[in-house]
């Protein structure tokens, strides 16, 4: 079952995707967090909407958790100057609910920073609450998969040792279009192939993981309360623009594409930020 | 003008401290971000409750976006380890809201784990929303201080190089009692103390800052827009637990104090978490 957010001129909603149109479900289940807690079979009766017609939203819950994972596949970790031995713990950061759009809609370049990166990704959504969940109950809390563009702004990454400020642009990723569930995806593992106008640029397999689905659930609960339209974002495969030579970062009219085999493909646009003219007369910071 | 959350019996309210006695608003204005945005005088008819009455919570907006930023005293950078030179840029990490008690409530020391530590600090709350907020706007775009124990859990503050999974433990820190506003503090600088069990630990004053409050707002308004409600923690003096020889944590019975000057005190208890059964018979993670 695919499970989407979308917004339509009448307002929000979301429901079950079938092909090129969504059954909605918002006008007899309470919120797209229960959708994700008890996933229900749309009826003849469900209106319908032609997905030409609606702009999908990223399948979260309203105020999500947003929990991702660096240098998860050995590859990635590697080409971005880590130590090759295994890690012991996931690196986590976390993410603002504002700095993701749905699927495809434009990222947002910031004005004046020439950084920003792609990141394709798998995704876990939750859809049943927990804490410390054992590993060998993890994926009965998480509902599916979603496809996320967890894109950087290298240059405030790298302005300290932390991630916040390069991870917490607004629009700066997105994800969607919609969480594919488990049921539907088996048990094998996921290929996430990421393209930049076409061209492949990050390709592995969730197998490859340094620290699979069911640990992530399992670690992260541990720590904090995970609550239906939560995400874990799994970590980017090798890639990445910043490693590049010489280095390659998105740009207005660039096209890129996040596909997680079984889930769906995730297209994002790219435009430049627009400051207005106040702000723009602040001047440098320091 | 000191502005303050809280629940009582009857359900949450907030509104305006008054000695012992707090003037409610809620009958009136809409919300306590509001109040933030907007600071109304008590009127006569306002109901009032008294302080005895009522538990505090945090003096935050309901999804508040929590930024915290490191090593911004440069003695507790000494102690960390860090550089002495300063750095060009904020250190920043997250907290999600449910990591936060009130005043006077109890801080839960993670089970099986014995490094939860203090770390007193004064914090900013927003009061009018902003993105890229020039450093000479920055003070208009806070309602006041609150005094915050911006709590650690070493352990796993030490997992990798990303502070996140040390500082999101449920209720492992508090914020309060409430918000005092800017044109109460005055323009001086402002003395963060902290003490456990009645002895000082930490002491210091925020001229002291690398990074002062109105360049914090500015930066991290760059990347994020701001709203009422948000939080930003400006860091810890030295003398955090970890580094005592040898180290002391926190533990249950333990009593803390963390004073801003001008603001108030912020207290709070320590106690063990009760992990249900279920869960504790998880095992290890790996």
């Amino acid at each position: 079952m695919r499970l989407a957010r979308f917004r339509t001129a009448g307002g929000t909603g979301f429901g079950v995707v079938e092909g090129d149109r969504v059954a909605r479900l918002d006008h007899r289940v309470a919120s797209f967090e229960q959708v994700l807690a008890a996933p229900v079979s749309p009826r003849d009766d469900d209106p319908r909407v032609p997905t030409a017609d609606l702009e999908w939203l990223p399948p979260l819950g309203d105020h999500p958790k947003i929990v991702c994972v660096g240098f998860n596949y050995p590859a990635h970790a590697t080409e971005s100057d880590r130590a090759p031995d295994a890690p012991t713990h996931p690196t986590l950061f976390t993410r603002f609910g504002d700095t993701l759009v749905g699927a495809g809609g434009a990222v947002v370049r910031p004005a004046g920073e020439d950084s920003l990166d792609w990141e394709g990704e798998a995704a876990l959504v939750v859809g049943r609450a927990g804490r410390r969940i054992p590993a060998g109950d993890a994926l009965a809390h998480v509902t599916g998969v979603t496809c996320l563009a967890e894109n950087s702004v290298r240059s405030w990454q790298l302005h300290s040792n932390q991630a916040t400020a390069g991870k917490n642009w607004p629009a700066s990723g997105a994800a969607g279009p919609w969480v594919t569930t488990l049921d539907e995806l088996g048990t094998g593992s996921l290929r996430v192939t990421t393209r930049l106008n076409g061209a492949v640029v990050q390709d592995d397999t969730t197998d490859r993981l340094t620290f699979p689905f069911a640990e992530l659930v399992a670690y992260v609960s541990t720590f904090t309360p995970l609550r239906p339209g939560d995400l874990i974002a799994t970590g980017t495969p090798r890639g990445i623009g910043f490693r590049m030579e010489p280095p390659r970062f998105l740009r207005p009219g660039d096209d890129l594409e996040v596909e997680v085999s079984g889930v769906g493909v995730l297209r994002h646009g790219v435009v430049d930020e627009v400051v207005p003219a106040l702000a723009r007369t602040a001047g440098s910071l320091r």
